[in-house]
């Protein structure tokens, strides 16, 4: 262990010294620089750079720097449908992404595609209409599709990219009924291409953390998860609030979260459902779709999740869980960014919250490598088209519950 | 106003109802799409998507959507030395550039720049040696360098890179001396380059809207500054334990930090400053360089900056700043990430703290867009060499009153 203490023989007024101090020796000018040394170089491996820590062990050693693949070997994806979420979070994701390239894009606005193609250097010859999805079949640079339309497009459009031969990202919700998730499960199916839900948060590691600590069993079993996912919705002129494009309100587009989240958390499927609608009478936003849902899922376990959504409630996107031995808060559950994760447990005589806080990333970045490595390994995807249909008969329950004022059973 | 209240005429038992409840109309079955509304297509202008805000006024509006520079227009960049913050931090950050992309690698290491030219799609022809820079001239896909060799190293990488007619930005601390500044600014003075310093922290958008809340006068005259930036060093084998590459220890390195953010949040010059020096006897890690520095810096305002580093005390990156009027206090304000901005005022007989919750932007990024803007539109950057200059000034005062344990006044 070095010396802090001050040398006796230094006085009794000198205070701790070192090179630089009015006490201690002075600290050398610069002088000649020396080779550097193997920890500052790090070593190749595999076509990767690895850096030794070079830290304190009670510091945080920094993450490995990012390994992309060279652009030619990450797979290649069109991107469909430029509406917000593509242009504002998906297609700037891919930047982060190390297995999967933006190379196509496919839109009804062939000026719109034109921009955008530029802005990501997309060749014009690999900008596609919506009549022209069968032509992907020909572009081998294309090896998946992220399918970014309006829910009630998904089916057809699912069904056009597999039968191009293309593996398919779709966003969710999967569709607007069980029937039509049915549909596009049997067509990739047939067509022999992998299909993927974009359930994002199952990807984000805030969320993954909070499943991991639930499913460790370190604070006991899970008895309630309070879920909520609210936003306040503007103009009724968007296509959020026709049926025929987005097969509900608040329930499929937000709501959906709380039911993902609870499900991956516990492990488990919901046994029965109970939920109410509130929608504003006379407010035409609303002739269509809901605009608040609230809902209970009752678990085999035993544990019960209430959840809540509104097209009408401020912004807010926050899960907690209670379990038999502490309580974990997720705030920003469902928020593309944000997360804040606090856990709340017994510390000898006094409760303990400690936040945990990760390393950020990118949310879809995670998603979209996910999928592109299950087409390089030929995996099989985390969120896959079985799942979507399972929450389109969870959401179908839910609707009948608020119909019919009383709660429904599912079948396992 | 739309109706959340009954209907009267439906009894005194109806709660509020609407479509999908057990006292409204059915929500419509999903039927035939109609086609897209304007508010959900956007518009193209110059080349940029815009969207209209589909969000109620009370909740955030999303940003507009990155509308990155086809990539053939962007700045082509050099990165030179490959080390950690090139490779963990500075690559990966180009993947969120509009402006600006990596077209060209300076490394001594063949084999590790190979690897990462080809993760990031770079030819080997734009792979260069340490003896190659002055071939960078005929190199017309390089417009700049990102110089990110160690500091002792700065200068005369730097006189290298404008020899050979490229643009400089030059991570910090600036070199090693005064004179090294000097020596430099001169250097892209004379051969008609850009050079810019690369004081990210500048370039962040939580320490952006500190400097602004400060400078706004909203909350009054700054009376102190608190601002600690340490970490904890392993082995001091590694280059920054090494006068001449370094410079220093954790002053030049960290500390940094502290004194750039206090002369930016107040837009002033430093007058005289104070600074104690500790380092631990006898660990052969602080020979060269020092551990731990506290420095106080006293502005013409009267404002006074308590500033502490060390290389010694667990990883914490903070700012604090007493006005008259308020308090703000910038958690990880100097890190690559996490930043928290809490603004404490007045509110009527009560204090209200209220945290600002800005958009995270990657801060690397926002500072290569920078210097690609100005290069771009020939601008003279925020953060140029006269600044380094400054802060080796400041810097080597501070030294000198550690070395003789006096204060020292510095020439305005």
């Amino acid at each position: 262990m070095p010396e802090r203490r001050p040398d006796p023989a230094a006085g009794p007024a000198a205070g701790p010294h070192g090179p630089g101090t009015p006490g201690g020796p002075a600290l050398p000018a610069p002088g000649r620089a020396l080779p550097p040394a193997p920890v500052d170089l790090g070593r190749v491996a595999e076509g990767r750079v690895e850096f030794e820590n070079w830290k304190g062990e009670a510091d945080r050693p920094s993450p490995p720097p990012p390994a992309p693949l060279p652009p030619a070997q990450r797979v290649g994806f069109a991107v469909m449908g430029l509406g917000r979420l593509a242009l504002e979070e998906i297609l700037p994701a891919f930047a982060e992404c190390g297995l999967a390239r933006p190379v196509a894009l496919v839109s009804g606005r062939p000026e719109k595609a034109r921009a955008v193609a530029a802005q990501h250097g997309i060749g014009r010859e690999h900008v596609y209409g919506y009549d022209d999805i069968h032509r992907l079949r020909d572009d081998p640079v294309v090896r998946a599709v992220y399918v970014v339309t309006p829910n009630g497009l998904h089916r057809d459009h699912v069904r056009a990219v597999a039968a191009a031969g293309k593996h398919v990202l779709c966003e969710k919700p999967m569709a607007n009924t069980p029937d039509e998730a049915r549909d596009m499960i049997a067509a990739c199916r047939d067509a022999g291409v992998k299909l993927m839900v974009a359930y994002r948060c199952q990807y984000e590691p805030f969320n993954r953390e909070a499943i991991r600590l639930v499913r460790s069993g370190a604070l006991g079993a899970a008895r309630l998860i309070e879920a909520s996912n609210t936003q306040v919705q503007g103009t009724g002129a968007q296509w959020r609030h026709r049926a025929a494009l987005a097969g509900g309100g608040a329930l499929p587009d937000i709501g959906l979260y709380c039911l993902n989240a609870a499900r991956a958390v516990l492990g488990e499927e919901p046994v029965s459902v109970f939920a109410s609608i509130v929608n504003p009478v006379g407010d035409a936003r609303y002739a269509e779709v809901e605009e608040t849902v609230a809902f209970t899922l009752r678990f085999p376990s035993g544990a019960i999740a209430q959840c809540a959504t509104s097209y009408g409630a401020h912004e807010s996107k926050d899960m907690r869980i209670r379990l038999e031995k502490g309580s974990i808060e997720l705030e920003n559950a469902f928020a593309y960014r944000g997360q804040r994760l606090r856990v709340a447990r017994r510390a000898g005589d006094n409760e303990a919250v400690e936040e945990v806080r990760l390393g950020a990333k990118n949310q879809f970045a995670l998603e979209i490598d996910h999928f592109a490595e299950c087409i390089l390994r030929d995996a099989a995807p985390r969120t896959p088209g079985e799942e979507g249909l399972r929450y389109h008969l969870v959401m179908a329950a839910l609707y009948r519950s608020a119909r019919e004022g009383v709660p429904v059973r599912l079948e396992s």
